[in-house]
C-alpha cells in the first residue's frame, strides 16, 4: 500500500478533539462578549485577488504571503489578515451594510513566517472592529470589550496578589504623540517594555536619533480625544483596568488615534492582543475616508498564557456519559437507556460493539476524559436500574433511571 | 488613491451578517446532534503536502485540486476534502487517538469547479465519522444522526401531506449488490433518481451493458449486513424515516457496504448528504485496514432547502435591543442602561455617537433586524424609566428598568 509518510506541514497543526475543544470554548466565550455588545459575525473568502491584498503589509508582508496562479491565470494570495478584506467588503457593500457596522470575523489566517519562534503559518485571528464611526464613545466601547473578554476567559481585573498573578492591565496610548517621530525611532521605542529604558536610548544614540525622545514622551500628556475616551471608558467601568502610557508605539503604522495592547502578570510572551483606532485604511477600495477602531486577540497566545495560568474549565468533554455494553442480549438495554438520556438533554455515548471487555470500554471512557459511565448487566436490567460510575471517583451506584438522569442533568 | 476594484473571486463569497447568522445557525444545530451521540471535533490543516492528497480522488480530483508551490520550493495544496486529512490523522496519532475515533470536522474544503451549476470553490463541508468500528451498530448509529440532524432543523420525518412538504426520507442502500456489475454501469444507475427508469435502461444498451442489471437489482434482497443496521436502526427509533433501496449506487467508488442518502420532498436539487461505509480507505497512511462509516452534510444545499423550505427561524438576529442616544447629556443614561441589560445577560448595543437623529437610529435598527430599541428622553431620565420600542409592531410603551429586563430577557 501507500508508502507516504502522514505528516503536517511546517508551521501548520492539527487539532485533535482535547485541544479543538479548547479552541471552541474560547472562540465561544469571545463571541458571546462581542454579541452583547451588538457585534456581528462577518465571514470573507480564504483566497482573494492579489491584488486586493498586495502592497497593503508593507514589504514583509508581501513577502510572507501565500500567493499562487489559479487555474483561470488569476494571481490569488491566501488571507493576510482581516482588516484589508474588511475594507474591501466596506467598499463593495456599501449600500447594504448598516453604518456603523460593527462585525467580530474569527477565520485563519496565512503567513510564510519563520516557524523557529513558536510561530505558526496558519492561524486563527479575532477581529472586532466599528466601522463608520469616529466619536470617542466607538474607541472606549472597544477598550471595555476588551476588558470583559478577559474577565469572561477567566483573566482578572482586581489586582493585587489576591488574584493569583492573572491579572490584566490595558495600556492606552495615542499614536498621535509620534506624529513628529521618524518611523527608525518608533520601532526602537516600541521596544521598551521588552529591553527597557537604558537599551532604548543606547539605539538610539547608535542610530542617531535625539535620544530626549524618550523622555519627552514619558512626560506627554494624554491628547483631548484620548482623555475623552478614557473618560467614557471609566464610566463604562473599567478605570481601574486601563492606564494611559505615552510611550506605547505598536508596530504597525496605519493607527491614526488611540492605540491598546494588553499586560499579563505571569505571562511575559507578549501582548496577547492589540489594535487602536485607524481612519485612513477601512476607506481604501472606496476611494473615501472611513474611520475605523478595533482589536484583534492573537489567539494563539491568547490560549498559551490561558494554558499557563490554568484558566481552562477542568472538564471542557462535551461526552457526558459512556453507556457501555455488556452483552448482546444487553445491548438493547443499553440503546433504549442512551436514547433516553439524549432526550433529557444528556450527550451520551453508546460503546457500538457487544463482545469489548468491560475494562476496555471503561479505559476509553478515561482516554476521552467522560465523567461518567453507566453500566447495565443482567442484575440491573432485571431489577430495571442503571448502575452508574463516577470516573474520578471510581464510586458505583447503582439507581433508577430517573436519578441518574437527575444527577447527569446537572 | 486606489483604483483597485473591490470584487471577490469567482465561486468565493462573502457572508454578510444576516448570512454569516443561518450559517452559524446550523453548524451550533449539526455539532449539538453530533455532540449529543459522544462526537467530538477535529480541525485540520488548510494546507497539506500535495502527496498526502493527490491521487486520492481519482484524475478529476487531481485535476480541480488547488496546488502550488510554498517558499520553500514543496509541493502543497488546500484541502480537497475531511476524509483524506481523518486518514492522515489516524496513521499519524495512532497512539493517542481513542479507538473507536468518532469525530466531527466542520471545516472549508477548495475545488476548482466549473462555477455555472451554482457550485462553489470554496465551501463548508459538516463531516461524521466513526473509525476502528465495523459492528453495524455504528452504521444504525449514523443513520439516526442524520435523522436526528435533519428533524433538528426543522425537517420533518412525519410523512403525508401534515408536514407541508418538509418530508425527508433516508435511502439506505448496500454497496455489495454492485460487487459485479462493471463501474460504467454504476455510472448510469446512479443518475436513476435524476432522470428514470426508461432513460437508464436506454443508456445501458447504447453503452452495450446489460440493460437487466436493472431489474435485478431492484429485485435484490438486502444483505445480512444490512438487514441487521436496519433492525437497529428500527431500534434506534427511526425506522419510519428510512427505507431500503437497492438501486441507490452513489457515485464515489470507496463505499465497501451500506450507503445512505437523504431525499427532501420538494427540493430537488439533489441529495443534501451522503455517506457510507468504507473500509479500505481510512488505513491508507497506517498500511492496514481500519474499517469506518460516515457521513458529510453537503452545507450550501443544506441552507438552500432550508431556505426554499422556510425552516430558519425569524429571528436570529443576535442583539436584542438597540439603546438609542438622545444627546450629549442623556449619553451617560443610555451608557448605564446598555451595561446593566448586558450585565443581565441582554445583548445591548449601545448608539455611538449623541448627535444623530432618533429617525437615523430607528432606520439602523431595522436594517439590523434589531427588535427593540430603548428610548431615554429627558422625560424618562427624570423619571427613572425608559421607554421601549418593538421594531415590528412600533409599540412603544414607557417603563421601569426591572420590566424592560423582565420584557427581554425571555
Amino acid at each position: 500500500m501507500s508508502s507516504i509518510k502522514p505528516q503536517t506541514l511546517k508551521g501548520f497543526r492539527d487539532f485533535l478533539p482535547i485541544e479543538a475543544r479548547k479552541r471552541q470554548y474560547v472562540i465561544n466565550a469571545l463571541k458571546s462578549v462581542f454579541e452583547s455588545y451588538g457585534f456581528e459575525p462577518l465571514e470573507t473568502p480564504s483566497l482573494e485577488y492579489e491584488e486586493i491584498l498586495l502592497g497593503k503589509y508593507g514589504e514583509e508582508g508581501d513577502k510572507l504571503m501565500y500567493r499562487f496562479e489559479d487555474k483561470g491565470k488569476r494571481k490569488v494570495a491566501l488571507r493576510y489578515d482581516q482588516t484589508v478584506p474588511l475594507a474591501r467588503v466596506v467598499a463593495q457593500y456599501q449600500n447594504e451594510i448598516p453604518m456603523p457596522f460593527k462585525r467580530y470575523q474569527i477565520q485563519n489566517v496565512w503567513r510564510a513566517e519563520n516557524t523557529q519562534k513558536g510561530r505558526f503559518r496558519e492561524f486563527l485571528q479575532c477581529d472586532i472592529d466599528t466601522v463608520g464611526q469616529n466619536s470617542g464613545v466607538a474607541d472606549a466601547e472597544i477598550i471595555v470589550i476588551v476588558a470583559d473578554s478577559l474577565e469572561k476567559l477567566g483573566f482578572s481585573a482586581k489586582g493585587g496578589s489576591a488574584s493569583g498573578g492573572k491579572n490584566f492591565k490595558i495600556r492606552i496610548g495615542d499614536r498621535k504623540l509620534f506624529q513628529d517621530i521618524p518611523p527608525s525611532a518608533i520601532t526602537i521605542i516600541d521596544k521598551l517594555a521588552k529591553i527597557g529604558e537604558e537599551k532604548v536610548i543606547a539605539e538610539l544614540k547608535e542610530k542617531s536619533l535625539d535620544e530626549k525622545i524618550l523622555d519627552k514622551l514619558k512626560n506627554a500628556k494624554p491628547s483631548e480625544d484620548i482623555e475623552l475616551i478614557l473618560g467614557i471608558a471609566q464610566e463604562m467601568g473599567v478605570a481601574d483596568k486601563v492606564y494611559f502610557d505615552p510611550t506605547l508605539a505598536r508596530g504597525l503604522d496605519y493607527y491614526t488615534g488611540m492605540i491598546l495592547e494588553v499586560e499579563i502578570d505571569g505571562y511575559s510572551a507578549g501582548s496577547v492582543c492589540g489594535g487602536g483606532r485607524y481612519d485612513n485604511l477601512i476607506g481604501l477600495f472606496a476611494n473615501k475616508q472611513i474611520p475605523a477602531v478595533g482589536f484583534a486577540f492573537g489567539f494563539d497566545r491568547l490560549m498559551e498564557a490561558m494554558d499557563e495560568l490554568n484558566l481552562f474549565p477542568k472538564d471542557l468533554t462535551t461526552t457526558k456519559v459512556l453507556v457501555t455494553v455488556m452483552s448482546m442480549e444487553l445491548g438493547r438495554n443499553s440503546i433504549e437507556i442512551a436514547d433516553l438520556l439524549r432526550k433529557n438533554g444528556i450527550n451520551a455515548e453508546l460503546w457500538l460493539d457487544s463482545d469489548s471487555k468491560m475494562e476496555k470500554q471503561l479505559k476509553y471512557a478515561d482516554k476521552k476524559q467522560i465523567p461518567y459511565v453507566i453500566i447495565i448487566g443482567e442484575k440491573e436490567a432485571s431489577k430495571n436500574l442503571i448502575t452508574l460510575r463516577n470516573m474520578k471517583t471510581r464510586e458505583q451506584k447503582t439507581i433508577s433511571l430517573k436519578e441518574v438522569i437527575a444527577k447527569l442533568a446537572d
